[in-house]
């Protein structure tokens, strides 16, 4: 699958700077460029990080400074990188088969055209999957779901009962819609589960991660907002409501009946309480922990969640207090000596 | 499925304040509830929000003030509400058919009478499985596993081999229960696993939510007591003894060979160190991080956990720290400024 | 399957200490073993925990005191009692039944000699699967994925499309290799899906805990060096690269790019953000969040991490903020009392 590098210039519709007929073996990333292969730079960094890359040429999008590497100038650096790895490594198709054989298909599912369901998929009864949809091996949507059109549901992911999937959903391997909340009432001590007569709903264009977990609401809808993308192993309890564009980034835990706004974006592990709402436009740090509403659009960090600034201050603060307890041991002294020294003389001067 | 007001009354055993003929159309959380739809409200601040819930009529217990709208008053307020949800949404039956043709059963399983087993579940050599069980798709119950009488397994579930469960279980989709301890020895470099002898038994009335993962022992078991609730991704690392009636959040990680006592309760993303105990109704806060023993009832937060007004006392320590350093750089001025003008005064006053 | 003391210490090629005809009904650790049974102990508390242990006899190692119960001295204490172990309770074999013919099976995979697929495994087009391979119910091993010989994958593991595993790997139950990278652009205020053309790759002797979730590299591989050991639920992000023999705990989150040395260690629940790097045989304690490289080996805790010694000096602070805001109250009253009194005189002895 070797190339001349004016190959790759016509393939990606550049601009090349260097020899037409350089053979190009392959393309990787700068880490992982071998010598005779072709990389991709942006930004600065990026450009300087080719002084120890063994690539042999690489492609670059608005330049701040030509690279020392032959080089080929395109307008849309990643769309460009992709060709070029796809001529390398050709994506595989997934499968278009129809309805498999081995799938277990209820009679009375509502399957529309060109819908894939693999060997070993099982869909139960009443379950409509719209046009164009692909249901990976080992996925189980259980009675009643309704799939909307093109959407990919990845090998062993499970829908409960009455799960409604958006179009142009993407559900990853493992991930699960619409167990039981985690709500009970005790009851001559024991924990009594709650109702549990809801499901879950995805808007449209939504994306969820490997082995993340949405819970049923209790009575009605958890809900996840269109085109929200949620990342791996994300737990949503029931009756949250999930606004529109949101980005939940892995590990996050945002328990029951919580709400958020359109764009909020939450860094990794962040754990969110219950019933509480965070508003449009928030930003959740990395292992931020929620305990209050956040209304307000803007940055947070920190347990409970605080103002980026306000946090890092305090983190600042945090890391000399045993800089601070000496100081305040010398203050200690330094007073005492003074009172004991001002003693008499206080007392005189008040007298005076 | 629409109904009248007193026909709901009759349904719920309530009494009706309001118009017998009113039609209503549904049921929903007052957050969700459409107009035409009939709404419950528990709790003084409910009360208030139906002030702007679009619902026609609200169902209530115990009532500390009537509400604008019709209501119906009950004795348990959330038996009555499922039962009118349930009228608009009848819940679906899990299918009852025996055993699938398509399951994979080995021919030495004992299946007890009115067990299902759905297409796509896999039942290993002797695995025993008591009465009223419900299998569900693409659950894999390795050989030598027991599972008693009335549970149910949710679809994708795993156990490993000779996995004991009790009766009246319910274990959730994607729930893996019997895999390797993570214990390693260093040999010549390499990471040697440990014994892996061991297996997980579950009392009865334990509850597992999706995605958790219990390890087995290394030697003998690792369990989970009576009615202990664990939620989504919960992880319970090899030998760790979890007592009866606990309360475990999701994302919360326990280390190898800790244990618990009962009524023990734990907010989301708890983290517990291996070998440590938790003591009776000990309740640990979202996030907690737990080092030591935890003995005593009552309430911790915090890493390392710290009774709660401890802690909360030094987080709002921690929130002033900015200004404590503030004040400390005055103080530190101030005495600066005393003890130099005091300096030859003192010195004076020494020598008077 | 009861045996006599003198049995079991030819069974562990061990020196008895005690008599010959005792007969032994059981073996278990020491908290849980009944009378009749052997247990083990390791180390002085251990030997002190027999007191009130209720086994009839114990197998040591190193001898720092004689116990008062029976005992059977050996060199290697965890295989001598894993062979007690398996008298007791023999070690289930994992079946070894060639391909079963209800495992769907593409007809263009190339299976090696003594590989095991069972019932409800699906393997790919283009799939290899080398000699002594176990591939356990549910597993989904996607096309052209490679996978070396005596790798064990467990039930309803998945393997995304061209996923390479090494050698003498273990993948358990329920791990995810392999699905599309969290990376978006924002297009018109919505999120769009960055190129997902890579893969996954393990070295030979890795082993994967339940719900672990790898993601595949963007446009080459996320890599997982030789012999590192990584624990349940435990989410790496696409484009990372992990060193060699790391040992990697429970609920761990690394995000994008992020690469590790050889022998780093990660308690649970340690988060790691995108593009830094982790040095080599570098320790982060649990739940420490990592927001810059860290280079030097050495213990690190807290967020952002930090020396051990270092946090925990900060941390001791931390616990005394409440009196140290007192403290410094006191100062300030003493100061200010200090300044009124002295006002006065250090006026005159400023004009004298």
């Amino acid at each position: 699958m070797s190339i001349t590098l004016k190959q790759i210039a016509q393939l990606v519709d550049g601009t090349l700077h260097g020899p037409d007929e350089l053979v190009i073996t392959g393309a990787a990333t700068i880490r992982d460029a071998a010598p005779g292969q072709i990389t991709l730079a942006e930004g600065e960094k990026a450009l300087k990080q080719l002084a120890t890359c063994q690539a042999a040429a690489v492609i670059v999008g608005k330049l701040p400074a030509p690279p020392e590497l032959p080089y080929i100038q395109v307008d849309n650096l990643h769309a460009a990188f992709a060709k070029v790895v796809q001529h390398f490594r050709p994506r595989r198709a997934h499968a278009r088969g129809g309805i498999s054989p081995a799938a277990h298909v209820s009679p009375t599912a509502q399957i529309a055209a060109n819908v894939t369901i693999a060997a070993g998929a099982t869909i139960g009864d009443d379950v409509t999957i719209d046009r164009d949809c692909v249901i990976h091996s080992g996925a189980v949507i259980e009675a009643g779901c309704r799939i909307g059109a093109g959407t990919t549901i990845f090998a062993n992911v499970v829908l409960y009962e009455d799960t409604i999937v958006g179009e142009q959903c993407i559900l990853h391997a493992g991930a699960v819609l619409g167990a039981y909340g985690f709500g009970y009432t005790v009851v001559n001590g024991r924990h009594e589960l709650s109702a549990q007569l809801g499901y879950v709903e995805l808007g449209p264009r939504v994306e969820i991660g490997s082995g993340t977990t949405i819970d049923r609401g209790t009575y009605g809808a958890t809900v996840i907002g269109e085109g929200t993308k949620i990342d791996n192993q994300v737990q949503i309890a029931h009756n949250c409501r999930i606004g529109r564009h949101n980005l939940i980034c892995s590990q996050v835990g945002i328990a029951g009946s919580t709400s958020t706004g359109d764009y909020v974006v939450m860094g990794g592990q962040v754990g969110i309480r219950d019933h509480v709402h965070i508003g449009d436009r928030v930003m959740l740090g990395a292992k931020t922990g929620v305990m209050n509403d956040v209304l307000q659009a803007g940055n947070y960090v920190g347990a409970p969640a605080t103002p980026e600034r306000e946090y890092f201050a305090s983190l600042f603060g945090f890391a000399r207090l045993p800089e601070m307890r000496k100081q305040m041991k010398q203050l200690e002294r330094d007073v005492a000596k003074l009172k004991a020294d001002a003693g008499p003389s206080v007392a005189r001067s008040d007298a005076a």
